[in-house]
C-alpha cells in the first residue's frame, strides 16, 4: 500500500502542466508556492484541532490532507517522496534506533 | 523504500513502553499528546520557513521532521501509516484523478 | 490609538448575538471554536510567509488579521484584551526588564 | 492599560542592540528572523492546544506569548504596534462595523 505515495506523486507531477481550471492541484500550482504553504499550515492546525477533539476518524482525515499537501509541495520543489523517505532512512538507519531519527533540536 | 514508514512505525510503537530517559520518542510520549502536537505545529512552520528560504535541502530536512512527528502522533493514537495511506488511496482511487483526493474545502 | 483594541472587543462582544447571515464575525461564532482556531493557525502561517517574503506592508496586513482573530477568540472565551495586557504587564513589570516577560521555554 | 503595548515595544526596540547573552529577546534578534517566526508558529499552535484543552488561564498565557512574539517581530521589522492598530482602525472605522475589519478571504 505504501506505493500509493509514489503513485500519487506521479499524478501530482503530471498535474503541474494541467489547466488550472480543470484540477484542484493545478489551480494550487498556479497560485504558487505561498498558496501551497498556507495549506500546509492550515492542515497542521486542523490536525491539532482534530487530535485535541479526540476524534480519531478526523485525525486520519486531517493527516491525509496534511500528507497530501506535503506531496504537492514536494512536486512543486521538484522533489519526490523518496527524498523524504531516504532522509528518514538515513537518520533511522544510522544506529537502528529512533533516537538518531529525531535528534533533539537545539531551539 | 516506502517500507520505511512501516518499519519506523514499528519502532515507534515499541518505544511507547520504553524508559523516557533512554529515548527521544519515549520522552515525547511521556510528555503526552500536547507535546506531540506542538512538534507538529513547529515542524509545519519550519517547513514553511525553509521553503520560503529557497533551501531545498532544508525543505527535505524539515519535511522529514514533520512526517516523523506525524508518525509519532499516529502511534500515540493507536493508528498506523496504512490508515493514512488507505485514506489517500480511497480518495485518490475513487475516480483515478487527484481532484477527488483533495476536494475543495468549504472554509 | 491603543484604545482601538477595547473598542474592537466591544463590537466583537456585541456581534456574538448577531445573525450569522449579517456578519463575518457572527458567522465565525456560529461555526464555533474550531473555526476560530483554524483562522489563528492560518493567519500565523500567513504572517510567516509575509515576513519571509520581505513585504513589510503584507506583514502589517497579516498581523492585523492575526490580532483580529485573537480578539475574536478572547470574546468567544469571555475574555478581554485587558486580560492579555495585564498578563504582559505582570511579566513585564516584575523587574522592569523584558527577560521576565518571556522566560525561556523548556520545550 | 493598553499603553503596555507601546511601553513593551520601546523596551524591545532598546534590546535590539543589547548583548545576546544578557537578554532573551536580544538572543532572539541575534538568531534572526527565522527564530522569531518559529516562535510565532509555536505560540499559535500552543494557543490552539490551550483553547481546545478548555483551560482559560492557559489561553491567556499562550495569547500573551503570541502577542509578545508578534511585538518582537514588529521591532525586528522596524514597525510599531501602532502600525497594526492603525490598520485595524482603518478597516474597523470604514463603516463602523466589523465586517469591514475582516473581509471574507478569497482562499
Amino acid at each position: 500500500m505504501s506505493d500509493i505515495l509514489n503513485r500519487l506523486a506521479a499524478v501530482l507531477e503530471e498535474r503541474r502542466n494541467a489547466d488550472p481550471k480543470t484540477s484542484y492541484v493545478a489551480a494550487l500550482y498556479a497560485k504558487g508556492l505561498d498558496a501551497i504553504l498556507k495549506k500546509i499550515g492550515e492542515e497542521a492546525t486542523e490536525t491539532v484541532i482534530a487530535a485535541k477533539g479526540g476524534d480519531q476518524r478526523q485525525v486520519v482525515y486531517e493527516l491525509a490532507d496534511l500528507w497530501f499537501h506535503t506531496l504537492v509541495l514536494l512536486a512543486e520543489q521538484g522533489l519526490k517522496p523518496d527524498d523524504i523517505l531516504a532522509e528518514l532512512e538515513r537518520r533511522f538507519g544510522l544506529s537502528g534506533i529512533e533516537e538518531k531519527a529525531a535528534r533533539p533540536r537545539r531551539d
